[in-house]
């Protein structure tokens, strides 16, 4: 017997309160009850909730409502699971959809101050590769994962996250405090109150880990009784980074299985996310890599991260990429990988693009 | 025909100043002159030039002279290049030695506040694999690299980059300034002028990229007649990160050979050092991962390094090790991952550690 | 726009004779047209046409009718394919059913000498991974690819291969020939003519290539008009060798993109299974091996083979496994290497058995 | 303390007798005396004790003599191991001469009766990889084992080998009787009565199993007391296969060290060589591949297998080899897997070539 909870597909979040939410709170209602064991097959929405189209244009990209992002089905009351324990989530299968897109929606991503307008690549997925007419010459291996996956927060973690996040905004971070508008459960205070899905936490979310694919185990620490379990945001693949912001986003099915470790947050001390990664995820083995440093902040892994992703910008800009189509490639396949984090006042952080995905020869300097 | 650059190892760097140095300095004299296309053996001294003992005595790490770091073999003129060249480093080999060390010298490491007191684990290397009495049921194989290899740079870029460390410092960053005490050559004003090995910059250095073992391509930017490359500081292993700034450090007997690639600064734009992966590198499939996030300062990777970081000492305390031993070994064989860049206000650093290194089975959570 | 041919799960292939059939014979009605680049999905099903059952009486096994072994789904007619052209079969997808069995048939399998006795293994696959009821503390991660996948031959090649065959069985050689018991098509001259499925032969058929998971190409000689391409019988995991006969045999869905390279077989000199493995197939990391030997006569690979096997089917014994457990295992997971084939007179066959399908710890010797 | 045993590389191994032997025999005295755990680095001459050349003819391929073939450096008396137990030898390490050669032997190689002509690649190796002026545009990264290693036989078993192969030749098998032409020790009876090292056997020997590489663990029934261990025959590359007779031979350093286990051969039922393969060995990720299929004998893998070499010689002599390079190219490099043994009466070897070796694309068919 497989718990199934199925979307429909010309509907949006809203109209589907029953099995989709786009805030974290402890009060929304659990769309199923499982037994630890049972397998669950969740269908996801994508990241926009169906708002980019297949269309060339980026009006979609421009017009997009924020406000409605990540989608989530769920969540999953997991019997039998109580505050302090963790729960394990098995990823048994992700069954990608036929159609991706990956945007640089202006305002958000890594490098937003430099890749200020709209663009989109839209990917037609075949199963294990996607291909994209925005993007000639390039064909992505998949190894899809849920970009946003956890369980729901209690009322005390809602109360402190939220300060939390009120004083990195008072530091003049980039915070998006709770908002009604958009948000599903519409229902009060849920819309006031629920925290916005866009940061990962202690309860997972928005994690963006490219290693939670099949065959990967992620244990979360479980606040609320029945832990409420959700998923969506998936990915068909992403780099170690995902710098544009988004990755090939999609559709997907979801198949889970859940185990319930007693009083495991005390026990193995996970009081936030811990993963056993995927063995699907390392595909790729013609690389091509470059340093990138912060030589003007001391110990500064942002920015050597940011002139890691500029430079290999400059360098598929010169084999026939324009800067956008470069930027979100790399987001797409490309790995940021922190090389060392010791060499005062230098960190270097290497930006690595799998040649791999050009089907046609191109001419690297390596 | 194989140019070989021997060293004495019970001597010093300062007592063979025609084959050995430990500043960046565009005046220092070629060790060798060779064509490209031959092949050169370096032998190497490890990155504190021998202070540390097989002894199990911290009295050593608490001694050592830091003015000697890094003593590099070299530097080697290649025939033929010139400013405005790339020079492609094709690492053949690196044959370790059969000692090595990782130390905690307190003031340095990323997290230099946390572990403040001295620390060392000694090594002995059997080829593939290195063991410790200092950290039993662990065993870690090699994927052998040059922590630091360069070339010179010309005297504008020595004048630059000395400037903008000096506005680094300035800024309260930790920075080492040129410093005579230790220096090799000894003579002035290379002494005092020359850049300490500590950061890499465009001229690579002290990169500390693990991807750089044997069968990787380097290829770096020239910046003076004859390129003047120098190599040093071998680690057997180091994880992504090298967190407790010390890897599996050794002497090591390095082979490489050179292309220069005419006008390839302009030509392909390589203005830092620029590699291709070794295919040595991807040794381990089962790993323990956790996500580190920066939930107090917005999009700070360097904070959700390190919160991944303390996160992954607490759980190996949890087996059993050390806080110490936990911290060397992630250093080891442990990787940093940017898994993403954009989920504001929080990044997400992945720590991963391979449980593959461990010869008894541990209990961890995962 | 994607072709898809579907299957009635509750029907025989004798019921859909439009789009099944289980003989090789230029004359079967295409079940399709379409062009090159056009995707197509196939419905297929299992190797014994839904006789074996999730029962774990092995009745089914004894009583199964090998005479519809094995349905194919197709023809389908590819438009610009003509004799003497190649066609190349990208593998885009194949979606496992969940239901899966590995079964030793008396009288067949490379050991039916030693394994006489009917067995039946029933796996549950959930997406990433198989486990079986019958094969406890196993979890085999899945690899899928269609055992049998070929065109059709053309009127001379039936003949040819006819007769090639009949010069076998002349000699003694296990030999199936046609027999119209259980065809389909039932339609004379087809259901007497057409070859069986059994052994793979120049149009590809049951070539049982593990390495044909999705993202592999297989090039196979185009010998009629439109090739006539036809897939079933996928495997959910197999080892190198399938040495009990069976795999984890399933019912599935296969997507297919086909490319027509004209004159190929002059051209590039194709004249049988051409193939570029699936990227997907290198899952383990962690195996035990022994070497098999061909003591008793000379240059024999088939019996080093079946000294490799037996050895390992001893070592698994002493682990707890049962005689047909362990033969059945090795046939779904292990691989046979010709480690060399010249040191006269005693070949080196290496059984291979991949330990991390264990999820229990075992006492092997290595 | 590291135990060493040194050749003298301008003298041969029957100058050397105390630490040089090339047959199998109870009675043959140590080298040198090692405890378990104690590390032993043996070095050792290639297969043709330095009769192969750096000199482009194959004169020296035509006249050497094979009576000599392998010297082995030992024996090492093993203290503590008796009749009955298990050796467990870790290898350490390889390290490469830089001097490499393959050469196809008149009568003798898998295809025998097709390369009759005398043929030679010499190699350069440099580390990681190897190079030849006999084959442009070819690069092989390196993953050293030894071609031949063993324990020496009990002297029941040597009788019973004798009979065993005396038994093969009759049938009219290739078998390489003893003969004290070129044998170490010259002295009686050994040189009569010592078996040849060609064909691998229960004590392990010739076994070319490219899986041996630093890193493996190879498991041995000890037969005589001390278990009188010997290696030689070094590989730096070699496919599954090693199809021509031949891999990269070399001169080399092997690095190992040894566990006795009592009563391993009942307590583990390791009668015969088992092994832990090299973490090293899997390099390449772009194959091309063929099946090979035994049209004309039922149920026989050694036909199938050469069906699959003759076929892929072919195709490289389509991009511009010439046929003995092909072949010797596919002994180095290329992989014979049994792909299905069980398909009646067509077996399925493939046979596989990683492309990964060409520095210069080659137009292949796929």
């Amino acid at each position: 017997m497989v718990v199934r909870i199925s979307i429909s597909r010309n509907r949006r979040c809203s109209d589907e309160e029953d099995i989709c939410h786009n805030r974290w709170h402890p009060d929304i209602k659990p769309a199923a009850e499982v037994e630890p064991g049972e397998e669950v097959v969740l269908e996801t929405r994508d990241a926009f909730d169906g708002q980019i189209t297949d269309a060339p244009s980026v009006d979609d990209v421009v017009r997009a409502d924020l406000g409605v992002v990540h989608p989530l089905t769920g969540p999953i009351y997991v019997k039998g699971a109580e505050p302090g324990d963790v729960l394990a989530v098995h990823i048994l299968d992700i069954t990608p959809d036929e159609f991706g897109f990956t945007v640089n929606v202006p305002g958000f991503g890594f490098l937003r101050d430099v890749f200020r307008d709209p663009y989109k690549i839209r990917w037609r997925i075949s199963g294990f590769y996607a291909e994209s007419p925005d993007l000639p010459n390039v064909r992505v291996p998949g190894a899809p994962f849920m970009g946003t996956i956890g369980v729901a927060p209690s009322r005390e973690l809602l109360t402190k996250w939220r300060s939390r996040e009120d004083e990195v905004a008072k530091k003049g971070g980039y915070v998006l405090p709770p908002d009604p508008r958009g948000a599903v459960p519409r229902r009060e205070p849920i819309a006031s109150e629920g925290l916005r899905t866009i940061p990962p936490r202690e309860n997972g979310g928005n994690l963006d880990i490219k290693d939670l694919a099949p065959g990967s185990i992620l244990y979360l620490p479980v606040f609320v009784k029945g832990a409420l379990f959700s998923a969506g945001d998936a990915h068909f693949a992403q780099g170690n980074g995902e710098v544009c912001g988004t990755a090939i986003e999609m559709r997907a099915s979801l198949r889970v299985k859940f185990e319930v470790v007693k009083d495991g947050m005390r026990r193995l001390g996970v009081t936030r996310p811990v993963f056993k990664p995927s063995p699907l995820v390392e595909r790729f083995r013609n690389y091509f890599c470059l340093g990138g440093f912060n030589f003007h902040n001391a110990e500064d892994a942002t920015q050597a991260a940011r002139d890691a992703v500029l430079n290999m910008v400059s360098v598929l800009e010169g084999v026939g990429l324009n800067r956008y189509q470069a930027y979100l490639l790399f987001s797409v396949v490309g790995d940021l990988k922190l090389s060392q984090v010791v060499d005062v006042p230098n960190y270097t952080v290497s930006s690595c693009l799998p040649l791999d995905v050009f089907t046609k020869p191109i001419q690297l300097p390596v």
